[in-house]
């Protein structure tokens, strides 16, 4: 079990996650005295050329991608963004219908939001209790003019792992495009784009250790795409704006480190994710855990805690030393209710207790520990402030 | 006139410029130890919030503006693509036309080419042969249904400052939003938003020796914006996507530096362009200044060689240790000739031969001697071998 100590368990990954020391070092450079304009013929934009295509492949190897098929932007929001829109607009010939899942991110959600502002038709898949798109309810949804279908791989919120395996074939029989938001689950589980079959997926720097202000969009070769930020001739004329080199060179460094280390990681992260959801679902009552049991990120484990408002919990929690997360960190505050587990059938006042960990690669099992001798405690309390729970005792509940 | 040595003179400051080892330093903390999602209530979300903050009134601080009206991007195409779709569709109850310089950045032409798409209706507004927008051209072009303006406050290419302090008032009278590009200008030259009365600037980091992937939109308070990037609620809900905190903490540092040092790098870079300016005019024949004599940015020289390919200059001059430029950086291979030197009326063949130089605040006089000295022998080889040439001199030029 290994003692409690006193130090910081930082469980709060998939907000913000720590830059690997090797992607420092690897960025470091780029950071002090090599810079130069890729587009330039000079020695030093040879040099920053050279660091951004090895960086790409990199990127493009982790998904079994090719690294022209790259386009480097500055977050997972930002490359969701230009997919919905891009693939929208450049095949709005075909037809104006968009199918979306309901657990999708707010970067997804949103965009969608402003295509059908723009005149585009929306479609949106309910989910199961578990977080789970089924199949049938996807192509349900399908129609001649439905241009593109997005569903993500896996949700940051919950963690469960949609499965793409039989939704993209059923897409794909119709000819209809097919992106996947893979932010929360590249890095975590294998992917291979080509086993997959989607032609659109959007990846991000930090979840995978490497620094913010970093995204890519794989888009499969001749897919076409109205670029979103017009300008220069960067990323293939796709996404204008000089090259964020040392960026990028740190997610390609954090790609190649995601790919290399990917199975021990998982091996490493499952036993503590384990421990945590039985050490919270056994030692606090009152309390489920949300997502799907099995088919979920090795890493993740989440919860709702009944009687209990989530930011309180932060709090309390950050004081003994622990970070974690309720709900989407994107959330604003006026729009409490988590609109992954509202999908889910979770009801609103159990769903103010979200709490979410996420594992990093240094996360250790005392760390695991502290959380669990941390936790219970601070229930207690913030339910003895509580009036949801005075009424529900009071009630006669246990 | 110092010593011409053999080691690097590094000229391409506008196309990439060298981090400021001070920004590395006050980056360093939050790409390695100090992390969290800022919007988070816990202390790591709160140590990292505060440095943004901080960030924030710095950049705010260099052109006059207020923290909460900054809105921070990925670069300055970012911005002036977020400003003008964003301010064109937020305002499409006015109007929908607007007018640009014919001698703006690529991110604003193009940006405006997409919005005519959408049923925007564009007008250009010419420029005189030293890059002079003049201010009765613009005031002739404004209708009813304008809703912007957008005219830059410098160009990055010849250097000339446009004269704002005539033109705002004219727009402003007939009250229509006011942008200005500010990315070449900021830092070199002393702006506030207040006196000049704009309504919105772009900005960006990496020319005042912040880190690439880092720009800024100051927009004045009560201006409406549609958000370019749909999602979570960062920068007020105008522009989603996880903050990129140490590229917002080097931008920062960078704008402190800036404000701090504007004056003495000006007076410091002034001498070295005039001997620029000074040497190559005298030396190499067949040679024009871009862009205005005096009304330029203190470290900006620019020219036009006859007979000669730009991108062979710059070989020739990186085989020399010198670091130079030839137009944008963003210029497609198939887009050779600079729309900017085409606007002001200079002939295709001699635009082909544009040389610019930008001056950082560590370059020397021994580094101009340098380039003095290797530039007009590699006129002389390349001119040797140019079809052109011969001819001029068949033709009995001199």
């Amino acid at each position: 079990m290994g003692t409690v100590n006193m130090k910081n368990a930082y469980f709060d990954n998939a907000s913000a996650a720590p830059v690997h020391p090797k992607v420092l070092e690897a960025m470091l450079p780029y950071l002090s005295g090599t810079f130069g304009n890729i587009q330039l013929v000079h020695r030093w934009g040879a040099a920053v050329r050279q660091a951004v295509d090895e960086a790409r492949e990199h990127v493009a190897a982790l998904i079994g991608g090719n690294a022209e098929e790259i386009i480097f932007t500055a977050s997972g929001s930002e490359s969701n963004n230009l997919v919905l829109k891009g693939l929208a607009t450049a095949y709005q010939g075909k037809g104006k219908h968009i199918v979306v899942s309901s657990v999708e991110h707010f970067s997804v959600l949103y965009a969608v939001r402003t295509l059908e502002k723009a005149g585009f038709e929306v479609s949106t898949v309910p989910v199961d209790q578990h977080g789970r798109v089924k199949p049938a309810d996807v192509a349900r949804r399908l129609r001649d003019d439905t241009s593109v279908v997005s569903v993500m791989l896996a949700n940051g919120e919950v963690g469960t792992i949609e499965p793409l395996r039989e939704i993209v074939p059923l897409v794909k029989a119709k000819g209809i495009l097919f992106h996947t938001d893979a932010v929360a689950a590249a890095g975590v589980v294998p992917i291979d784009v080509q086993a997959l079959g989607v032609d659109a997926l959007s990846l991000a720097s930090n979840p995978i250790y490497g620094p913010l202000g970093v995204g890519a969009l794989w888009l499969r070769r001749r897919t076409r795409l109205s670029p979103q930020i017009d300008g220069g001739v960067q990323e293939g004329g796709r996404r204008a704006g000089t090259e964020n080199v040392p960026g990028i060179v740190g997610f390609g460094e954090a790609a190649r480190l995601a790919k290399e280390q990917l199975a021990q990681r998982a091996e490493r992260a499952r036993p503590l994710r384990e421990r945590l959801i039985e050490g919270i679902s056994t030692t606090i009552d009152h309390t489920i855990v949300t997502g799907h049991r099995d088919d979920r990120l090795p890493n993740h484990a989440s919860f709702c805690v009944e009687f209990i408002e989530g930011e309180a919990m932060l709090l309390f929690l950050s004081s003994k030393g622990i970070g974690a997360s309720s709900g989407s960190a994107c959330t604003s505050k006026a729009l409490k209710a988590s609109h992954v587990l509202s999908a889910m059938g979770v009801d609103a006042a159990l769903a103010q207790g979200s709490l979410l960990f996420s594992i990093n690669p240094w996360n250790t099992a005392d760390e695991v520990e502290q959380v669990i001798a941390e936790l219970p405690p601070i229930i207690v309390r913030l339910r003895e402030m509580s009036p949801l729970y005075a009424e529900f005792r009071e009630q006669g509940g246990q």
